[in-house]
């Protein structure tokens, strides 16, 4: 099989999958409950083990397409197997196992105490996508005697851990990104990848805030793709041609059709335009530690040009695509606010203007973005 | 009294109920309930008692901004008895009653079957806002004997007359927009206000529809109003200052502050849009049967200029509100998603495109909208 | 003659003067020459004294709309008898004379030394809009021995003074917006009109600095209605409709018909912003020395609100109306680009992300702009 | 030489070229002279004769960026020889020519009559971007005795035939597009390329249409690039910070640089989307005479969905970026006006609303664009 077959067949599964997701995705969302059985789907259909960057990218961008939530916990998913190789040390991804990381930079450090064998590790965390369903945990903290900075494997079942299971948002509901408290969870030194330097003494390893960034960008554009294609279905089969308009099927209507031109063509730019910063970040993770702070500053800049742009379009597609199927569309059964409220939602994970000013900045003056769990 | 003190008196009143609405809004719209406490409020307030058009539009406003539902049903409540008066058959409007409407132009007509004293009235209408907890219905139905388009009273509590209870939909979720049924409904004919001709037959009684589209764009414009007034009192009280913005408070913020400000100038050019077009249709109504089709023309016109652009705006506020909040304004117990909800079902009354259309035909070449149940 | 038969009379004066100036405003464009004969117009149609200020900020409107140079005399005209006035000392305003002013903030001030009988100016200022072509100046220099800056009139002709004609920009071509050079020019103490204190000191005078900003919004609707009428015009006679739309006449079109209602519904809606922010510096004006800081910070956000709004209609407008007109609609003897050169050169006045900023920072916290140059 | 290096030595040349334009590309705009003496640096240069489509495209927008007539006149060039080889008849290219057309298709076609040994062409055409200066001319007319459509080359110098040096438009000033008359011009047989069915009759045939939207789309993406560009110098080497801004220099101001980092992000995706259009129409036109009218619609629909959406940011990008300058920046040597003048006129081509149409269409309903001299 060439590796373009490769990427064909996964993306047929990950189509089949995202057929599945779509019947229910609007009830799902209503309901709220945590995403197990569809976690359960990701498992049995191997897409968790795909090991191809590109094609890790691409089948985010349908799962997402089909269910924001979903495509988020697998896009994360890989990058936390990513960023775990970034570091030297050698550790083993398991056997289809779902992968989950805690380390929201806005909260304090865990506090890592040293230990016989090992640390313990003890504190709580915010905004923990997907970790209270995860095998395993890349998780971050402080070490309390040196103040190193650690990262290190856990399994979702670590004595210790607990769940808050207190994620109850507008917008990627299904996505169990509560908090996470660890009492004296035990870490064993074999589980810790290694240290991550303040500012910017690495630059391979800093390219783990640039993966996030650049999941979330995808996951824009997904959602635009998605809200797009569900808005075409409901147009072909359910919107009511307007009393003016002088055609017999709102499919023939010249505004419904040149709207949809425009958010297409957008849409579609983004993808591009994610592609692009996805295939910079393939070359930079790739670079390993020859990695130089010029290529980490281009790489930088151009996902967050990414995530600009998907931004904006996916807030804009979303909210207008409402104007494609009508009035009845608003009714709560097909649940099509969930595009605009996943878009909202994640689309807040950083303040946007910050980030085109870094864009602005490495276009104007060259000046690169400074290494942070944001940039 | 003056009348500036008189209108003072009832926009005092209206914040304090706004205030009240403010409190729980979020809690409501997330049960769902029909809105029967804030009905009696309403009564209680004796805002439903308002006799001066001017005031009644800037009271919708108020209400509106803290309650799209509420303002919503109080706008059309002023309306219906406004247009009930465009007849030249007088009626009381009774102590204190709430009114509202059946008569979506979308659906097949009512049947209206004449008997001893009058008709009897039978069929269904779908999205019928308030007409569940209304005193007072202003119905129109066709005649089955001669074809004739009667418009009349009925008591809410008519025998034969039931409300199916099926508005589930995305926002305005406590507007109480279900069907209504008519089963045999007596209908004495000294409830009939008078007979709607086809066409343009009539300028005065072809303003009903035009005084809709006008508490539309009101709507439009509170609801952007309000969220710009629940987002500013969290970013004053919660959003925490960006790590790299180098301010202490998200209050000091350039780009939240600059992004606040070009909010907040369209919307303002919103309002007075919207109340420019108030004034146009209180001259047009004031003129009466002396009304032309160009007075008519111009009316319509002003209106839908209103409509089309404070559809924009609203959509775009209450989406980009966000941003000037952060991401924890995404939980779901601050409900900020319902400013955008609201938004976006109520603009999808009718496609913003062909009234675009509408303003840019007048504008072009002179051409007036046609008298239709939208226009 | 009632007030508002009045103002209909000047409207109608400036409506043939409008149509005048419109036959050759895209010739004059082109060839660049100083506003002589157009200013002789304005002063035998008798509107350079016209004595109220709704009138004058319609009139204004009007002339601006036609050719965006001479609206833009107009209205600073207007503007320097207005501001002459804010001080106590009564000056006579002089029959039919043309006033300019002299005293762009960003250079460095003009330099008063006393003598007998009044002062000496010497220096150099920029972007003296009018000046050059003035029958009176107003001025504000920098008295030498006590750093007292004061503002004084001087006649057109006043010895030493000398024009540098070096207005030579993209747009607003025709408003002699040139250098002024001082040497020596003597300022007779009578001529004196008071002294302007720093920083907050008197919020009547400070009222100067947003009449300009009031202004400059005004000629920013005047540009965009002048396109849209032109292109209307254009549309109408010329356009030939597109070989897809099936529509005979351009005027058919549906994108056509519903892009002009979209600009025109958001240039009406800019026009009555900056009525309505108008009618706000005419009070704090007419409040005189009774003016509070808190009524000039609410005139301030309202003038800059109106500021930021039509910036973006009126750079907007200008460039989407040639979408409304076609290819050969940019055939250089139309000229049609004057109105986007015209608004693009107008609205870098000062930068519009300042001012919006200052529109946020007043509705999020009531934090008013300083008083300087600008706000 | 690999291809890579290959395109690459290009891209230096082109370069080269490109900073050669930039240093007189206003003043040139200004005198609106006939480039005469830049087509001979084409010439100089070789990039006349890059033979790989890619690279070809790759230089237009490089050279387009630095002078958007030259890369105008260099991008047809490129074209006319692509679509001439659509055709099955051999033809020379020629020593190093400079190729151009004319085709307009709303006027009205040329006349061929039969004659001894070919046939004579007579008639008038409009808007022949850089006939008047080509050595060779790719023309389309029609056979006066059976109706018939051909294609065939002749030499710019060919008797009988002048031109009417009647461009005069407010954008793309110096690309001598204006209109050729035919006067009994000889038509060697062996100068017809062949026929041009009416209708779908041959997709290979039809991709010359394309070929002229996607060279638009890629001239678009330039000019918004060369605005950027020519901003960003300005800002760095000339703009004053603003007083109010609290910094030192333009280029650390908050909203200049999230401004160009919007700018930035969105000229960025319209590059890569008419890369991604100009790869599809490569694969069409090397799948020659098998080419199907599937793989013809969707080629079609990335390249109007490239034209939309760089028609959008060109005008937005190229208005925009004198609020990164400030107000110095309209005076007329620097002629910054050029880039939203040259985006203006070449964005009227044709009426983006109705490729925003067929971009809508393809989408929803998998409609076809028909096969015209648009589409």
């Amino acid at each position: 099989m060439t590796f373009t077959e490769g990427r064909q067949k996964w993306l047929t599964v990950a189509e089949e999958l995202a057929t599945a997701l779509r019947v229910d995705a609007a009830e799902r969302d209503r309901l709220g409950e945590s995403p197990v059985r569809e976690l359960e789907l990701l498992r049995q259909s191997g897409l968790l083990t795909i090991p191809d960057w590109g094609t890790q990218q691409a089948v985010t961008r349908v799962i997402g397409a089909a269910d924001a939530n979903i495509g988020h916990l697998l896009g994360y998913h890989y990058l936390q197997i990513w960023r775990s190789g970034l570091f030297d040390t050698p550790f083993e991804t398991g056997d289809n196992l779902f992968w989950a990381g805690v380390s929201n930079p806005l909260d304090a450090a865990l506090r890592l105490t040293p230990v016989d064998g090992g640390f313990v590790v003890d504190g709580r965390k915010t905004f923990a996508t997907g970790a209270a369903l995860a095998d395993k945990l890349v998780v971050s903290a402080t070490r309390e005697d040196n103040g190193e900075k650690l990262t290190f494997l856990l399994d979702g079942g670590a004595p210790g851990l607990s769940f808050a299971g207190d994620w109850n948002n507008m917008g990627q509901r299904l996505t169990a990104s509560g908090g996470v408290v660890f009492e004296n969870v035990p870490v064993p030194a074999a589980n810790v990848l290694g240290a991550q330097p303040d500012g910017d003494g690495s630059p391979r390893l800093s390219l783990a805030a640039l993966g996030f960034q650049l999941v979330l960008a995808q996951l824009y554009v997904a959602i635009a793709e998605g809200a797009l294609g569900e808005a075409a279905r409901y147009t072909r089969s359910t919107t009511r041609p307007w009393f003016l308009s002088g055609v017999d099927t709102a499919a023939a209507d010249p505004y419904v059709l040149a709207t949809y031109g425009e958010l297409v063509a957008q849409v579609e730019a983004a993808g591009l335009l994610a592609d692009h910063a996805s295939e910079a970040l393939l070359a930079a993770s790739d670079a390993g530690t020859a990695l130089t702070v010029d290529q980490r500053g281009a790489t930088a800049a151009a996902i967050s040009s990414a995530k600009v742009f998907s931004t904006r379009v996916v807030n804009d597609t979303t909210s207008k695509v409402f104007e494609l199927c009508g009035a009845r569309a608003t009714a709560s059964g097909y649940g099509f606010d969930r595009f605009w409220r996943n878009s909202r939602t994640l689309t807040l994970h950083d303040p946007v203007s910050y980030k085109a000013r870094e864009v602005g900045e490495y276009f104007l003056t060259g000046g690169r973005a400074p290494f942070t769990g944001y940039s």
